[in-house]
């Protein structure tokens, strides 16, 4: 047990409570998208209004908009009213206002980075932010080098007075292994590794922790977690949604590298590594580049991974378009919506159990989670009638929405002599803890400001998850045909189908 | 797969909708009691409500009342009315009223035995009973005796046209080994073995016949079911009422004979025992046989066992007396109301993990279950605050009442850097089917009907399990105190919390 110190928020070893934030300025750039309206601010509100933000913060924001301090401050207030999970308090508001900067200009614009260099130093002095600066690229990465000579160039990544500065990217990180590593080569001209934040916003769900949680804080579920007991994993990402008003991103990218590569494979990732001896950054890191450098798409490609595409269908009680009717998508694009692979780990743990990942859009509901598929028991002292609608055993983690845990098992059917039938033991995340889950951004804002770094992927698991996906994107590059059209409000295109009952399995309708 | 005949009730392999019994008439001696009025004659009632009693269908009650066969059957309407699951519907009580029957006279009384043999042969006339007989034996067991010797005086166990006769009897099956066996070579002089069907109701409960499935059909918890994973096993019986009006039945027999013996030791064994190769009734025996044979209290006595006496105390918001208070009891009756045993199992699955069985009055609630408790993950790769506040991993099977299955584990405060605090997982038995549990009586008494044997204990049973409390008996009765008294409403004597606190346990409040 360590030694409790007088004030438990200061023991570093003390995670019960989150830790507060020292002092520093946090720039956005792209301040004016969806992504920093709808979760980035809303985020530095909350952390706030949880006390988890020093009195030396700042706020700045960086955009192509005539705006003074107070106009982008008003963008802000009306982001934060409208999103955060907090309720809104005046006096937390007031606190956070007086932080809050504005830099207008485009990002090849010296004057500009000249102004924003001058508000930083303006921010340093008058909040005592000790030099400490993040700077968060909420912008595509085509602008990722422009920013970087930027800020290399107008002397904003110095380190002063002892101050540190990171920089946080979010995804894509490139289309694959080639383009990621450009990508990589630029941002790493300026940042050492340790002071790049590479954000996947799943690592920062709560469900998602808890994996580790699950896995490792109890006794009952490591013994079961292996090839022994498990007959295949099934970790899905369905959206109810279409691509909306994403075409100028989604068309061309697909499902495959907006999700697989990212958050599905740092799902299998967190579900298939061995156990690290602490959950210190470097330990979690080599456990996962461990078992993705294990992991690859097994044999004939046109037989280990199903691609399809949303045609017009239901949804709910709305009729909705078909994806090549989208605005802003190529009337012959063969970017797919439905992405499925099948990923084998060539490790003692998992040889012979493969694991499915499908991320798709237009599903009939939108859910995450991650289900491991027991093998039948050896043998069964039932007769073959008492067993016959017996499932096999599942225990799923449930990412979003219903956030928890099932285990599905057999339980005997009251009044039988002897039937079983599968029945569920559920825990639900929201019913046992009082406290309301914190949204992932808050947890990753809050921990690139304190530098702890486990819960963001290094360029090594990057460049891994694409190892993993090239070949799978070559070989559909390569094909013919287009991917196969599924309607809208089903389960997906039938060659999915086809590729688990191939291995004598199929989909979950979760 | 069984070949499926045209009738499934019909296919003996096929237990999935309940097998209707065959023609028979069921004798009840002791009709008068409490078991009857509340569970036999209810349970009689609902069988028929639900289809499985044929049309050639008798009920006959024997007691010493001055009643003719319609005043008896007013006692079944009432009890029925009062008593019964299923609801009352006057086709089915019609139908079941021609098959009632009543003999009045005493035990001893020949006459009374010519006429029960004279209202038995009118009934295997009138309704086509194939000659099949039950007697059921709801009397004190010094009656047996007298009541065998007579049936088989009288010619009554005779097998005629090829029927069956068999013999049902209740707990106490003695107060001790050596009372046991006697009490067997009564009824063994007249009835074979598989004649005979001793009722432990607990077997009945769906709940119990469910351990075997969850056990069994599942492969998620037996590679957990050994002491590579379980501490201890907490087997409780706890009422919350006090003895009532039985100080007849209950002083001098006590906790131990009165549930320990049957139920608690039986509930153990269907959690130890091996897995069987199927569910037929000499399988099943065997390992429960088996598991039994190999169980002891281990040790000191006086440090493996504990008991007490209920004093007087608050349940709920009643002020009650104390057990020594109660009418009937003897002013310094040392009977234990408060009952706990150690037992250790030596065979290579449990060697080293205690078995806890605790059978009480006067609890502050009234709940039987089985607890799996776990050991801890060997290592935690988390920091000493992480899972300070983290217990063990827990399996337990709430028998009675909100009959279900809970897992308790570990999972991620939200919110915090990382905590871990125990959560649970739930299966609810009456919120998964549509169909409402049949009464244990109901199941039993239709499996003495259809000579299904696996449900019903054997006499190797019951003396082996008397084998395991009678030196527990032996030390209680050969020490000068009186079991250590403890208030109404709270969980027992300090000295059973004392047994388990010496290795490193404390009991469940469940």
């Amino acid at each position: 047990m360590p030694h409790s110190s007088n004030n438990p928020l200061r023991d570093p070893q003390d995670r019960r409570l989150p830790q507060i934030a020292g002092p520093c300025v946090l720039v956005i750039f792209g301040v004016t998208g969806d992504l920093s309206r709808k979760k980035l601010m809303p985020a530095v509100y909350d952390l706030a209004n949880r006390g988890m933000l020093p009195p030396g913060f700042g706020l700045v924001g960086f955009a192509r908009r005539d705006w003074q301090d107070q106009d982008f401050a008003k963008v802000v207030h009306d982001a934060v009213k409208e999103n955060s999970r907090t309720p809104f308090r005046e006096e937390v508001w007031e606190q956070l206002l007086e932080g809050i900067r504005f830099v207008p200009g485009t990002f090849d614009s010296d004057e500009s980075f000249d102004k924003l260099k001058d508000t930083i130093c303006e921010l340093d002095q008058a909040r005592g932010t000790g030099g400490n600066h993040a700077f968060y690229l909420s912008i595509p990465p085509s602008s990722f080098e422009v920013v970087v000579s930027q800020l290399k160039k107008h002397g904003l990544t110095e380190e002063e007075q002892g101050g540190w500065n990171r920089v946080v990217i979010e995804k894509p990180f490139g289309h694959d292994l080639e383009s990621a590593k450009e990508l990589n080569a630029v941002v790493s001209s300026l940042f050492e590794p340790q002071e790049v934040f590479r954000i996947d916003h799943y690592l920062g769900k709560e469900t998602v922790q808890n994996m580790l949680a699950l896995r490792f804080a109890n006794q009952m579920f490591e013994p079961l977690w292996n090839n022994h007991y498990v007959s295949h994993v099934q970790i899905t990402m369905a959206e109810d949604i279409g691509i909306g008003g994403r075409a100028g991103y989604y068309d061309g990218i697909g499902a495959a590298r907006d999700v697989i590569q990212n958050h599905l494979l740092q799902l299998l990732a967190l579900t298939a590594m061995e156990e690290p001896t602490s959950f210190e950054a470097s330990q979690l890191r080599a456990e996962k580049q461990k078992v993705l450098a294990a992991a690859h798409v097994p044999g004939d490609l046109s037989q280990t991974t199903a691609r399809g595409q949303y045609c017009a269908g239901w949804q709910g009680a709305q009729q909705v378009k078909g994806y090549l009717e989208e605005d802003g998508v190529d009337a012959g694009s063969s970017t797919e919506t439905f992405a499925a692979i099948r990923v084998d780990i060539d490790n003692r743990r998992w040889a012979g159990v493969p694991f499915y990942l499908r991320a798709a859009k237009r599903m009939p509901r939108r859910v995450t989670e991650v289900a491991l598929s027991f093998k039948r028991a050896p043998h069964l002292p039932f007769t073959a009638t008492d067993t016959e609608e017996l499932g096999t055993n599942a225990l799923v983690m449930r990412i979003q929405p219903d956030e928890g845990v099932t285990l599905r098992f057999g339980a005997k059917v009251p009044g039988t002599q002897m039937e079983i039938r599968e029945v569920s033991m559920d825990f639900a995340y929201g019913g046992s803890f009082t406290e309301s889950s914190p949204e992932a951004y808050e947890r990753l804002i809050l921990d690139v400001m304190l530098g702890d770094a486990p819960l963001f992927p290094q360029q090594e698991e990057v460049e891994l998850s694409w190892s993993i996906l090239d070949p799978v994107l070559e070989h559909w590059a390569a094909q013919p045909d287009q991917p196969e059209p599924y309607e809208s409000g089903t389960w997906g295109p039938q060659n999915a189908v086809d590729m688990l009952a191939r291995d004598g399995f199929a989909w979950r309708r979760p």
